[in-house]
C-alpha cells in the first residue's frame, strides 16, 4: 500500500467513523426527543392527510380523558335563548344552561315551581308571555376590572331582558324584563365591581314602546334608552329598585363597554341610524339599511355614571312603569352625556386594558379609530365641541378626542386585546382577524398604531373574543372568531348550517388557527373566556333539602323518613324522595281535577347521583341534583293511569325506577 | 501493512461504508416519514403532559379545517327531547334537530305554522300539550338491512310518540302519538327495508291508558303493547291507518330489534317485571325495582311479524283509539308470539349482522346469552315449550334455543358488532366495553364464544354503539361508548353534570379510548352512526318558495314583486320577502286584537344565508333558510311599538335589517 493509499484510507476510516458515531448520536437523539411521541404518529398523520399545521394544532387542542381544560368560554347561544359552556382549548361543549327558553333536560319550565318563577318574572307586566330569547352579550361578574368567576349576565336583544346564572350551580336565578325598553343589543356590560350591569336599547320605540305613536311622530317621540341595572351581589340579584334609566335620541344605539381603571364611573356606548331613518320599503320609501347608512359619522355616547347616579339620588328624574328615568334634558344640562363622532355604523366600542383608550370600529370602514379618554374629558372641561345634535346634546370635537387611527381592512367589528399591547380585530367583510400594536402607555417605538397580521378566517366574523381579552389583564392566550357561516367547513347538515368557532392561538409572534368548532345549536353573538381555575362550582347541593330557588335549605324539603302524601280539599300535597333506584311513595291516588303538589328530594351525596321526575302524559320533567328539593305542581286534570319515571340512567335498575300517577274519573 | 492488516482495514472500511449508507438511507427514510410531523411536536407533547397514547389519539380524532367527518353519529337527545347530529372521529356536534321540544335558533315551534302543525299533530286526543320528549333509540331508515341515509326516527318513551325527519333538510317533518300507549322504551327500530317502524310500551297501563283501572285490576287489565307504525317511505310520513298493535301480557317490555336476513319477518322484544309486581314503597311493600328482580327470568318476547300482517289483514283485530289491535288470545292462537326464557330484567336483544343469531345481556348477570334463530324456529315447529306463561303464551325451551353464553363481567346491556365477527357489549356495572369473539357462521377455532379484551370506561356505560355496527354489514371502525356518568372527567359546571361518550376505536387487535366528548345537553341513550358518504342533504331548499312542511313548493309564498299586504275583516296577511339586508314590506300597521299572517320567503340562493324574523315582543322567531317560505300567525292582543329584525348575522347591515309592526290601540 503506498503512503497515498495509506493515508486516503486513513482519511476515509475516520470520516466513516465520525459519520457513523453521528449516526449513532443523531439516532439516540431523534429517540430521547421523540419519547412522547407514538410508534407510528407519522403513519397516522400521513394516512390522515394532517399537514405539519394540523398536527401541532391537533396536539395543541387535545385534551386527554380526565383532564381539564384551562379556560371556560361562556357564549351566548343566540336566539336558543340559552348559554353554552365550552372548555377551551378542546373546544368541547360542556353545558348548555337554560336561560330564556324551557329545557327539559334540566327541568327548566317543565313544572318545577322555581323555574316557573324564574320564567315568570321575565314576563313583561302587560300579560305576555315569553319563551324565548335572543341572547347576544354574556358578563361575567368582576372584581376590580378582573372576572371573579361568581356570577353571569346575559342579555335578551328580542325582549329586551337580563338573566342573572350563579356560577355555583350554573342555573338561571333571575329574569328582569327590563321597562319601557322592547328591545337591547348593548348588553351585558358591568362596571369594574358589577356595581351595575348595562343595557342599551337597539331600536328605538316611544317610551314606553307599549304606547303607540305613529312613525310621523319618530322624532318627537320615539327614543332610545340605556338602564343602569343595579346588581345585589350579596343576594346574587338584581335590585330594579335601585336600577335607572337614561333617555337617549332615537339613534339605533348599539353596543357600550365600561370605563375602567382611569375611565372607571363612565360608560361609552355606540350608535348608528343617527340619520333618524325609519324604513318603508313597499311604500317607495329607502329601507332600513339604506337609509341608516347616509351619514359619514354616527355617535358615540359617553356617559358620566356617577353624575347620573348623583342626579337619580337628588330624585331628578321621572318614573315609567316603577322605573326611574333620567330625562335626556337633564342628562344633557347635568352633564351625564356627551357625543363624539365616530365612523358609520360602528359594532364595537371596547376600553383598553388601562381604561385609557377607547377602540371604536366602524363596520362599513377599513380602519379602527382610537379615542383617548383623558383628551375626552379635557375636551369635556374646555367646552371643546363642535357642535350639538338636533336634540342638545354636545359633540365632543373629533379631532381633540383622537388618538389614532389604523387601517386594518375593509369592515372592521370588535377589538380584544393580550397582555403584550396588541390588539385583535374582527373583520366582517374581509373575514379576517387583525391583529395590530397599541401605542401610547402599552408600546413605544416606531411602529405602533400598525397592523401586524392579518388572519383569515372561515368565514364572515362577527365578534373575536381573547382570553380575559375585555378586563383589565388579558391572558393573551387564545382568541376566538366567532364565525357567523361555516358553509363549507363541516359535513352538510341540511339548509341551515351550523356556525364556525375558530380557535386561535395567540401565544407565539403570529396568530394560528387551532380548531374549527361547529355550533349547531343557536347563533352565539359574543363569548368571555375566563381562567378554569376561577370558578369553584359545587359538584352536589351543600345540604340534603336544598333549593336552588333560593339557594338555601327548603324548610318544606321532603327528607328521609318524612315521605308522605296529605289531602287538603282538591290539593293532594306529596313529600316524595328519590335514592338509586326508587321513589318512595310509589303510588299516588288523586281524582281528577286535583290540584297536585309534589315535593321532590334527591337524598343522594354522591357526585353525578342525579334523578329525574317525568310524568307520563302530564308535560312534567323535572332534573333532581343530589341535595336538590324542587316542587312540581299541576293539575291532574287527565283520568286514567299514567307512570311516573326517573329520567336519568341513574343505577342498573333505573327501568325499575318508577310509580303511578292514578288520576279516577270524575263520576 | 500486512496482509491481515490490509484484510482488517479492507473490512472495516466496508463495514462503515455500509454503515454510512444506512444511516444516509435512514436519516432519508425518517425525514420522509417525519414529513408531516412539525418541529417541535415533541416539545408540545411534553409542556402539555400528553402521552404517547395521548398523541395517537388527537392525530386518529381531530379533522382539520374544512375537513370532513368520515362518520355521522345521530344521538338521541334524552329527555332534552332533541336529536344530536356528531361528527366521527372528531366527535364536533354539528347540530341539534328540534324534535318534541319548541326551539327557537330552528323556529321550531315559535311561530310559525309548519312547525306548530307538526307539534300539534303529535298531541293526544284528549287536549294534551306536550312540549317535550325523552327521547331514546334513533333509526335511520334501511334498505336491505342497511342504513340508506333518507330518514331518521326517534321515539318519546314519556308520551310515547315517533317522530320522523327527513335527512334531506333534518328536519321534524311528523309526530305521531300512538294511540293506547302511554310510554314507550322499545322504540324505534326498523324493519330491513323500513317498512315499520317498531315501538314497544314500557311501563304496563290499562288499555288505554286514559282508562282508569285501580292497581288490584292489574293481572286482568293492564297491558303491554307492541305498535307496529306502517312507513309509507314515497311520503316521508307513517300511515297510521295501516298500522296495528299487538297486546301484550303486562310485563314491561323493553328493547326490540327486527330480525333481518334468515330472520327478516320476525321481531324480538326482552321484558322485565314479568314478577308483574306493582310496587308500593310507602305502604309497606317492596318497592319495584325488589319486586321486579325476584325471578331469575325474563321473557323474551319473539313476534311473526308477517303472520301478524297476515292475522290484521284477515280483520282479526280489535280497534281502540282508532288503532287495531291483535288481542292476546288472538296471537297465542295464530301463532304470532311466543316467549324464551331470558336472564333476568335484560336490556338490549340484538340481532347479529346474519340475522342468525341473537345476543341477550341481563343486566343483573355476568354472562351474555345468543339464542340461535333456527333452533328457535325448530322449537316452534316441534312445539319444544317448557310451558306456558299465565297468559298462555307458548314458552320456547330454553336450552332449545340456547347456542352459547359467554362469561364477559357484571351488568352487561347492549351489543353491537364489527365486520370481522367480533361482538362488543356494554357492561354497566363494571364500567367496561367487553369484546368477545362471536362463533357460528362467524368464526371457527377453539377460541371462539370467549371474551378477547375488557376495556375500562369512565363511567357507567349505558348503550355501546359502533359503525354501522347494528346493521347487516358493520363497519368496524369505531364504538362510542355512552356513559352515563361523567363525575370527575370534564371541568365542574356545576351539581348537573354532563354525559361522557367515549370514542373507541376498534380498527386494531385492542380496543383503544381516543375521546371524550361531554354531552351537557340532554342524556342521550342511542346512537348510530352511518358513513357520511351515504348522506346527501341539501345545502338551500331546491326552488325560492319552497314549503318543508310539504316539501313541495308553496303555491301561496311570497315571491319578489309579489310583496303586499291585505286585509280581510279582522285579518291582515303579509307577503313579504328577506334578502341582505332588508325585509319587504318593513312596515306593518294593524289593529289591537287583528290576527295577522305573515307570509316570508327567503329569496336568497347563497348557501348559508338563512334569514331569522322575530317580533319583539310577541314571541315569535323563525328560521328561514335560502329559498323557504313559511308563514307565522300570530293575535296582536298588545298595543304599541314591536319593531321585527333579523336574528341571524347576515351581512355587514344585518342590524339594520328590520321593520316595525304598529299595534294601534282599540278606541
Amino acid at each position: 500500500m503506498s503512503r497515498w493509499n495509506r493515508y486516503w484510507m486513513s482519511t476515509l476510516v475516520v470520516v466513516l467513523a465520525v459519520a457513523f458515531a453521528f449516526y449513532l448520536h443523531t439516532t439516540n437523539a431523534v429517540s430521547l426527543k421523540r419519547a412522547s411521541l407514538p410508534q407510528g404518529a407519522e403513519e397516522i398523520a400521513t394516512a390522515r392527510g394532517l399537514s405539519p399545521d394540523d398536527v401541532e394544532a391537533a396536539l395543541k387542542t387535545y385534551v386527554p380523558s380526565g383532564k381539564r381544560d384551562e379556560y371556560i368560554m361562556f357564549a351566548s347561544g343566540g336566539h336558543s335563548g340559552q348559554v353554552l359552556v365550552i372548555g377551551v382549548p378542546s373546544m368541547r361543549l360542556l353545558k348548555v344552561i337554560a336561560v330564556f327558553t324551557p329545557e327539559p333536560w334540566q327541568g327548566y319550565g317543565y313544572g318545577s315551581v322555581e323555574s316557573k318563577k324564574v320564567l315568570a318574572e321575565g314576563n313583561p307586566p302587560n300579560g305576555d308571555k315569553l319563551t324565548w330569547g335572543d341572547t347576544h352579550h354574556p358578563a361575567l361578574s368582576e372584581t376590580n376590572g378582573e372576572y371573579d368567576g361568581q356570577y353571569l349576565f346575559i342579555n335578551d336583544k328580542a325582549n329586551a331582558r337580563i338573566a342573572v346564572i350563579d356560577l355555583r350551580d350554573f342555573e338561571t336565578k333571575q329574569i328582569v324584563k327590563t321597562p319601557n325598553m322592547v328591545s337591547d343589543h348593548g348588553g351585558t356590560f358591568v362596571t369594574p365591581n358589577t356595581e351595575y350591569i348595562i343595557e342599551g336599547s337597539q331600536y328605538a320605540t316611544p317610551i314606553p314602546y307599549e304606547k303607540y305613536a305613529p312613525l310621523d311622530k319618530y322624532k318627537e317621540v320615539y327614543r332610545g334608552l340605556i338602564t343602569f341595572h343595579k346588581f345585589d351581589r350579596k343576594k346574587g340579584r338584581i335590585d330594579e329598585s335601585q336600577s335607572f334609566q337614561i333617555e337617549l335620541p332615537p339613534y339605533w344605539q348599539d353596543l357600550c363597554d365600561a370605563g375602567k381603571k382611569v375611565s372607571e364611573g363612565w360608560v361609552f356606548c355606540n350608535s348608528f341610524n343617527t340619520e333618524m331613518a325609519t324604513g318603508g320599503l313597499g311604500e317607495g320609501k329607502p329601507p332600513f339599511e339604506a337609509g341608516a347608512s347616509q351619514r359619514d359619522m354616527d355617535y358615540l355616547h359617553v356617559i358620566n355614571l356617577k353624575k347620573a347616579e348623583a342626579v337619580v339620588r337628588a330624585g331628578k328624574t321621572r318614573t315609567v312603569n316603577g322605573m326611574r328615568i333620567i330625562p335626556l334634558k337633564t342628562a344633557i344640562s347635568e352633564g351625564i352625556l356627551y357625543f363624539v363622532p365616530e365612523s358609520k355604523s360602528p359594532h364595537g366600542v371596547d376600553v383598553a386594558p388601562k381604561g385609557d383608550l377607547l377602540v371604536i370600529s366602524g363596520k362599513l370602514d377599513t380602519h379602527v379609530t382610537v379615542f383617548n379618554f383623558d383628551k375626552m374629558m379635557n375636551a369635556i372641561k374646555n367646552s371643546d365641541f363642535e357642535g350639538k345634535d338636533p336634540y342638545g346634546v354636545p359633540i365632543i370635537n373629533y379631532k381633540s378626542a383622537l388618538e389614532a387611527q389604523v387601517e386594518i381592512g375593509l369592515g372592521p367589528l370588535h377589538t380584544q386585546f393580550d397582555n403584550e399591547g396588541n390588539a385583535y380585530t374582527s373583520v366582517f367583510i374581509e373575514s379576517t382577524i387583525a391583529k395590530w400594536k397599541l401605542g401610547g402607555a402599552y408600546n413605544s417605538g416606531k411602529d405602533v398604531w400598525t397592523l401586524t397580521q392579518k388572519l383569515p378566517i372561515q368565514y364572515n366574523v362577527g365578534h373575536v373574543s381573547c382570553t380575559e381579552g375585555d378586563t383589565v389583564s388579558p391572558g393573551g392566550k387564545y382568541c376566538v372568531s366567532l364565525n357567523k357561516w361555516a358553509i363549507d367547513r363541516f359535513n352538510p347538515v341540511g339548509p341551515l348550517h351550523p356556525q364556525n368557532f375558530q380557535l386561535i392561538d395567540i401565544s407565539g409572534p403570529k396568530m394560528k388557527i387551532l380548531y374549527d368548532m361547529p355550533i349547531g345549536i343557536g347563533e352565539p353573538h359574543y363569548v368571555q373566556m375566563i381562567r378554569a381555575d376561577k370558578l369553584h362550582p359545587w359538584s352536589v347541593y351543600p345540604k340534603v333539602g336544598f333549593d336552588p330557588g333560593t339557594m338555601l335549605e327548603d324548610p318544606n324539603a321532603a327528607m328521609p323518613g318524612g315521605e308522605r302524601i296529605e289531602r287538603k280539599g282538591n290539593t293532594v300535597e306529596v313529600w316524595m324522595t328519590a335514592i338509586r333506584s326508587h321513589f318512595n311513595p310509589e303510588h299516588i291516588s288523586v281524582k281528577e281535577g286535583d290540584k297536585v303538589m309534589i315535593h321532590l328530594t334527591n337524598i343522594e351525596r354522591a357526585n353525578d347521583a342525579t334523578h329525574g321526575f317525568a310524568i307520563d302524559g302530564y308535560n312534567v320533567s323535572l332534573s333532581v341534583e343530589p341535595g336538590e328539593s324542587t316542587t312540581a305542581e299541576f293539575v291532574a286534570d287527565k283520568p286514567g293511569v299514567y307512570p311516573f319515571y326517573c329520567t336519568e340512567f341513574c343505577s342498573a335498575l333505573h327501568l325499575e325506577m318508577a310509580g303511578y300517577l292514578f288520576v279516577e274519573p270524575k263520576k
